[in-house]
């Protein structure tokens, strides 16, 4: 599985960071998913080997502007692109009435079909019920409720349909000869040979590899609130917008966390992969309050594989759960980041 | 007077080129105008001397996705940077509507007053009712209808309100003495001297100089819509989207002009100075489609300054009506554009 990230800015951008946007795909594959779409998101996906064409669906963690306004702009830019291919846009209620007007006001119609879905469409017991939708059919996805200013989620995204391989050793040890047989108990389905034995599949089949899984949270002040779906993921994303110390200072008015407390939690949840992002601008680089603010306070507290987003960042999960910077730059960037991105302000 | 240009690209963006936007000043002011704001137009400021802070009044030609979806993020960043004068935005009507769905649903709270205008304020005779109107009072505007897809408009600026000189010497020889009467005649006012003499202001008052005049127009397929709009004016800021054989080839669906059409406008017009802007996709500077092919058919049609603008670039129109790039980076730019902006796709 990778992650691109796209955007790691809170609130406003700064002149290396957009605001939020993180795609994620398996491998090697086209398509892909997008989880939030601030302003300036499809400029960054220019810098990256994504394209609209290719993406299967939208994932809107809240609506505050920061993590939406780019959505609009994005569906535009599909149709002039002639995209025909539904897309699943998953996101709060009002984000529908919301791009709806917008779509109405500028005269936008779209050559292909909008599939709406909720939060709560992929949370619990309904999770299920997602036939029509044109998510990744790789992904299974589901989503949990956080704690902010409205009502704001995190989704998971666990690999799903993972191919099992026939135990051919086994096979030969009862004596089933290899033949196109072989074949349909790779699928699944029992079998009867020519001399009349019954063959269950499953008993033949080796035990599928664990599946991988990445949360990715939106905007949170009680981490906690992810125990459950973070337990046994590979990867957590999760904001950490303050140091301790400035969160304080601030008061919980904005609903952020901090750093530490973030990372507390992934330590005590046994998360093996940290990637804190959505950072306050007033943290750079070279300024004043460095980034290694940051990364000092969660290191403190975490001791697994920590990682700061960086936009266009570009991160490859193992299938042995180890999460690690893509050796070179993605097959088909355009460019590297363009030095003038990684200089200080 | 001094122009900023934030984008020049037509319908999505490119790595090169953001969609439009275009900064409007009197030389070294800290106030400023912009007309029409794109996604990533706030992202194009921060490469500028330009502040959100010190914006005095927006101006939307039309509600394409390409020239207003950046409001909402820009609006948002000002709030975030505590902004608390007012800010006037003019612009079609769906525009205020769709402005506050966008907030009602991001729950996006200013702390500033937001003062809706039309164009239709601004043109014919209902310019003048603008007295609560936050502009810049050093500069007039008007609007003039273009013709496009949906309603779209041409905003011009003029310099207002000009300091006229005394003729110190004609005073001096009509025994007008120099006393304080002297800055009451600066002012306009008629002065009664003390030998019983009724001293009219017009009389002494050198003519002012000539006012400085600036249209920039939205998306609009008949030039010659500008005619009086652009009679006397100094810079007709006009889109080029596409060369004419270009536009042969796509039709007049989309309501856009070519180089040639323009061009051939500017010159009847008599504009001195013609930048084109809002160029397709297509053209690039080292594809298969260069920008010379549009400056070279422009340069056919008009014989006075043209230029083709470029983001970032920056334009100084001083008195004499002669426009030029600015010598050096405008005062307080955070950096030169970087390099990758320049490079080709």
């Amino acid at each position: 599985m990778e992650i691109i990230v796209l955007g790691t800015s809170a609130g406003t951008p700064t002149r290396q960071r957009n605001m939020s946007g993180l795609a994620l795909r398996l491998r090697g594959a086209k398509q892909w998913v997008l989880v939030d779409c601030a302003e300036g998101t499809q400029h960054r996906i220019l810098r990256t080997p994504l394209s609209v064409m290719s993406l299967r669906a939208v994932f809107i963690t809240h609506l505050h502007g920061d993590h939406c306004y780019g959505l609009p702009g994005l569906l535009a830019s599909a149709a002039m692109a002639g995209r025909s291919d539904a897309l699943t846009v998953v996101g709060p209620p009002p984000l529908r009435g919301m791009i709806e007007a917008i779509m109405v006001a500028s005269q936008l119609s779209l050559p292909f079909p909008l599939v709406w879905l909720t939060p709560s469409d992929l949370a619990g017991d309904s999770a299920g019920d997602l036939a029509n939708a044109p998510l990744m059919p790789e992904l299974a996805v589901d989503a949990t409720a956080l704690s902010h200013g409205l009502p704001c989620w995190a989704y998971g995204f666990t690999e799903a349909a993972m191919a099992r391989h026939l135990d051919t050793e086994k096979l030969r040890a009862d004596a089933v000869p290899a033949s196109p047989l072989w074949g349909d108990l790779q699928k699944g389905r029992d079998v009867t040979l020519a001399d009349g034995r019954f063959i269950k599949a499953t008993d033949y089949l080796m035990p599928p590899r664990r599946a991988r899984r990445i949360v990715v949270a939106g905007d949170n002040d009680r981490p906690e609130l992810l125990a459950t779906a973070a337990h046994g993921a590979d990867v957590l994303v999760h904001e950490a917008t303050y140091t301790e110390d400035v969160l304080q200072k601030i008061g919980p008015g904005p609903q952020h966390t901090s750093a530490m407390r973030v990372a507390r939690f992934a330590e005590e949840a046994g998360v093996r992969n940290l990637v804190l992002t959505h950072f306050s601008p007033r943290y750079q680089d070279h300024g004043a309050l460095p980034m290694a603010l940051l990364e000092d306070e969660a290191r403190a507290q975490y001791n697994g594989n920590l990682i700061l987003a960086r936009d266009l960042d570009h991160y490859v999960l193992d299938r042995s759960g180890a999460l690690a910077h893509a050796e070179q730059a993605p097959t088909g960037a355009r460019t590297a980041p363009s030095t003038s991105d990684r200089q200080p302000r």
